[in-house]
């Protein structure tokens, strides 16, 4: 790559929906405000409770059901996918007007079927499964019959250098056998997860990017033992959870590796930026919610005789947040845009910018509004509390900030080395 | 108030120890070393999974029962106490010391009773309690046999006003009948909670800092429902809990008042002063608790061949940590010294700056530290994501920061009015 | 305006450089390289050690008058007036690119007649400007012929409340008679400069709106002293200088008023809008410059046996930097946008969260390539001082970062009452 | 050292001033009021204008002199040396009590003969010099007749790695012959600058700890050119100035070397630690004035009809800046009570933990007062601008931040090895 061109490429800045994809983002508008808003807290009522905690009731999957052949029949279904034949063939610009949306309800991602790890799953299924893969997997994945999951993470190593993963899979005749440890595999502890791709290290010897593979592995399946759920902040996360999974010689045949043994990090590249990006966008629209409750909150209610949002430095966190919202929004789009205008590849120093900015400021912003609510901030009685821990993770999660400010930094210092 | 005695009142940086306490000191680190930390992961393992989830299981009282007789025995009990009487007649600066300690293990403090609210409740009643109220309530409560909870906080108010509290206590006989709404009402979830002291307007007529008393509600008790925990981040904390409280028509006798009508705020100073500085010191024993962490993993996990301390910033945070975290004692002992040496009155000032100041910090340090664990820092593999919720929910609880903040920087514009 | 459009008016997001101006930048980047870099060492050096410390010499004059000259040969010259029959009639997004490229070379904006404060009055001559008016003072200025000053900032006033000015001004037959006192009057010290925008109050009984007025008086001109130079950081900033000023029955014919008496807010609208989007544009340029320095002395400079950049945390430094000023960038460039999509009046929350943040942002990123230079950064070795002086005092110029951060958060709390 | 020993000796928290030195505290404070306080605006002013502008005005020295009489007088001399003989006796925990005081006046330090480098030179001079080298040097220092200056920075190296410094000395016969330049040698402007002791090389090929000494040089004396002044934030400082200096086969007597031939580090040990804290204790005096003038202004200034204090964020900052005063005073002396009871090398964490914090935090604080103060902040008509500067260029003299925080860091790290 030229390492200039990451910041100078022609069109960088065109950063407007494009006509064509306006109707849609306020046909998802309405359909978020109308379909899927007022059922948002029966849906996390019908919940509650319950004694199987680990999968959802019938009245909940009823419930989500009719959301998603609601959107169907819109026409609001697998917006993610660029290919216009199996999606809506959106621009990664155009997707994130959508995705901003999507970020304000926590259930709307799925009723779209436009929800982590599926979506990176189905785009990676699409873009190198074998045509019985894409029968098996992506077809009843596109649909929103089943979901899936992606099993990265490792108990015993640092999670910002995936180069370690250590996990195996070794050949035995036409098969793979599978031992290791995955931690924090979002998604497996939901009954509806059937199908889950595998980062494992196949040949310890190889060149550094070429030790490891990814393999689909179906659930439930033998030797795969979901040991339990990883909390986060205290919480199991049921019925979706992040479970931590144990493989005990669990055996696959060799037509679940997914485009060849030892190109584990090609498809690495492939869904990590998307997916990183997709996380962004939403975190945005999180932002945006968490400032639009602060807001309502601070009008609401008074202290000393004044409403709490002319108090103190109040007006003064309005209007950061909103210009913290804004300068992420549009270094989210430069990113997405970027992956329209560059690729994925050479768009990648723009995709860990936003990574790196994104998650880190939308916790900040959030913190900020649980602050301004008090006691009801960290309450169930206010979202915040969740959508503090959902950013809070996703700090961690795709590669910690760290990683991303490196790989920035490091573009940089090149840059410089060049000119 | 002089309105610079605060600053330069004489003997406020003797900040050492006294000799006296410090064999007291050591007494308690090895009772937490030898006793306490050996068993804490045993006690929390044995409450999971339990079907009753809101009272601690046979064995685990056992465990706390057993904790509980050592400590005694080696005559560690009811340090908190200033009175001599009652407690270890503690100075507030040598008890820091000592709580600074209690602060590494989440266990600890109820071992040795010093754990609130009950400590708060235990000086009022020792303080202003009648001879039968403290044979009543405040015995079993230093005796460690019941536990009790403190009743504030409203759902309807903005927490940064107390003078807007509304659940009213209304006389009638001999009797005050009470009704309202009380939220996050800590431990009253627990069965051995027996007895709570709430926060009533009992005369709206009267002048702003006379509306209020504080009144004793035993537990159970009619008309005293609890509608249900209150989550934070998601979590019900069961079995101790935050608890949602209504009173409807809940009757107690006058002898239940305390103090006397209309001076719950003559109640409050007595009370915060204390209870906000044990949190402050006991925030300033997890902070570094987190840095030990910290440091521990960061040595052990490495990436890109180093380990992960040397990486980046790393260095410089651990550095950051250790200088945040002796600022934040220094000026919590200075706040415990200045009530010994000033009264609490005076010392508020010096008690708001240190609310102000530690937990707002100590969230800052165990965020940190969670970042450089990776996905096991917010995991129940790791005690940090709990420290986080407990130190994030301090700077909303006993006044938000902002109003500490209030406090300060109005003492400074006085004390620049008055030069 | 209806609260909602300055967030969601169309085209907002279209911030690519029009495909007719991408040649005149690319123009403006040459000439910057070919032309002012290489002489701007030269220029300061010339002007060193002087007797005369307020003018500049010959010697500067001469080339300064060469570079003007080659500019107007090349096209180069009055960009920033929309107006195509006076400027370039560039758009206020297309010019925001252009100085981006200004802000790097502190002599680019004089070279180019697209420095502060001649740019605002020039526009504001150009808009409201009588014929007369134009021709005396306007001519000469878009000529680069003479220099201009703009008198608002008062020495007893509070500057973020423009509405207590008090420097007043009395009809008396024909004339205005001006008594007051001015400070921080850029520009004003330079024997060029030979008119002055003046803002007075001239009726001081009207509405909060109509009391004040802006009128033109010539340099120099009996009844206006100039007291002496207003030190910035300890410099007087010669021959440029900031000065102060004293008015003492200054006499001007009421053929000098502009738009007519009471109008001052009025003109005061049209001027601060595009000029503090422009000084954001260039502090977008600086910080830029900041950061090639930063990486230029980092690659350099070895401690410890490595290059500075791949120490502790710089590396993460640098790629914060580069998220930054991407930000700012983008903001500036969707205000700028605002300005031509909306108009200044609309576009005035824009320009207001741009002038909160950037000069805020930059000084940070300036400090830290400060830091990373150790002792040669803060000295005349590097132009890494001056440049944060330049970007610190724009926290407080033409309104501090405080009431830009009001105008903000009032319009998004308006926002939130009418949804 | 027991890498425990830093955090846990007994006795690091009674800091408390002795009760023998508070009468010399209180005596220190009305000298620097009734005679130091009053006449500060009149020095600087004698100063203005003058062509000569590298040395004093003979009204000035007088002033000066007159001051100093009145100090020697009281009994007020020197107080910095911990030897009774040569100096006041003081610990450096009462010591720090009196240079807080001092950090207020920028007079002060000197009427006390306690101004850097002066202070560190003469400590190094009492304690390793010969019975000639005292004579020559340390007494005319002890009495004020003479100033002298510290040569170590060097222009080609990265400020944060000393042991690159590369001024060489040779052997010749009797003498050695100095050849290198340095540069920001504070004072050495002033004729009154009679020595400096200066850091050569003497032998690149020793140990890395043994490459270097100290030696003294004359000023002035053949071979040592000052080449100018090296500016800070644009300004020459003059007439103390900061100054750039070759060495150009300058010779001086082997009776000059310090200690030893070798010994330049070990020289630098000895002196750092109370070079840095004495910065220190003057940063919390400054930052303490910038506080009282932040107060002073923001009760007399209004907009929007309110004194500024009580806008905004502003009583919010007024209470963080006096926590985080508080935080700094204390880190420093507790650093300087380290110093008392564990001596300078094992108490040399406490002091980079002060280096690391004070500076840094001051600067934010002066530069919160400024912005307080709009346009009259960044002027001569405050003293800010002057303090911020010298607060900030000690981010970077006696070891860059970065640097201080590496100690602190590893000395952590060491601390968890052992445990």
């Amino acid at each position: 790559m030229n390492p200039q061109s990451y910041l100078s490429a022609a069109g960088l800045n065109d950063l407007e929906i494009s006509a064509g994809s306006r109707p849609l983002l306020e046909e998802v508008r309405s359909y978020v405000a109308d379909e899927v808003e007022p059922v948002t807290a029966t849906y996390y009522a019908l919940g509650e409770g319950r004694e199987e905690r680990w999968s959802h009731t019938p009245e909940q999957l009823e419930l989500l059901g009719g959301l998603k052949d609601k959107a169907k029949a819109r026409g609001l279904w697998n917006f993610f996918l660029p290919d216009a034949r199996t999606g809506q063939g959106l621009s990664n610009l155009d997707y994130a007007y959508i995705a901003f949306e999507l970020g304000k309800n926590p259930l709307a991602p799925e009723c779209l079927n436009c929800n982590a790890p599926d979506t990176g799953n189905m785009e990676v299924l699409e873009r190198v499964g074998t045509p019985e893969q894409r029968r098996d997997w992506l077809e009843p994945l596109l649909d929103g019959r089943i979901r899936s999951a992606f099993a990265m993470t490792e108990p015993d190593l640092a999670s910002s250098d995936a180069h370690n993963i250590a996990c195996s899979a070794v050949r035995d005749g036409d098969d793979w056998v599978i031992n290791g440890e995955k931690y924090f595999i979002s998604g497996a502890g939901d009954p509806r997860c059937r199908i889950m791709i595998v980062m494992v290290r196949t040949n310890a010897d190889a060149a550094r990017n070429k030790q490891h593979s990814q393999i689909l592995v179906p659930l439930p399946h033998p030797g795969v033992e979901i040991v339990g759920p990883m909390h986060v902040f205290g919480r199991d996360e049921a019925p979706h959870g992040h479970m931590h999974i144990r493989f005990t010689d669990a055996r696959v045949p060799d037509t679940n590796m997914l485009l060849g043994e030892g190109r584990g990090f090609e498809i690495s590249q492939l869904r990590l930026g998307p997916g990183r990006i997709h996380h962004c966008m939403r975190s945005v629209g999180a932002a945006e919610r968490a400032l639009d409750l602060m807001i309502e909150r601070g009008r609401q209610r008074t202290a000393f005789g004044r409403p709490l949002l002319s108090l103190g430095k109040n007006t003064e966190l309005v209007s950061r947040t909103r210009i913290e919202i804004e300068a992420m929004r549009m270094v989210v789009l430069k990113a997405a845009r970027a992956m329209d205008v560059l690729g994925n590849d050479q768009a990648r120093v723009w995709v860990s910018a936003a990574k790196a900015m994104v998650p880190e400021r939308a916790c900040e912003i959030i913190d900020r509004a649980i602050q301004l609510h008090g006691a009801t901030g960290v309450s169930q009685w206010s979202p915040l509390a969740d959508m503090y821990v959902a950013q809070r993770v996703l700090r961690i999660a795709d590669g910690p900030d760290e990683v991303h400010h490196m790989v920035v930094g490091r573009a940089e210092i090149a840059r410089g080395r060049d000119r």
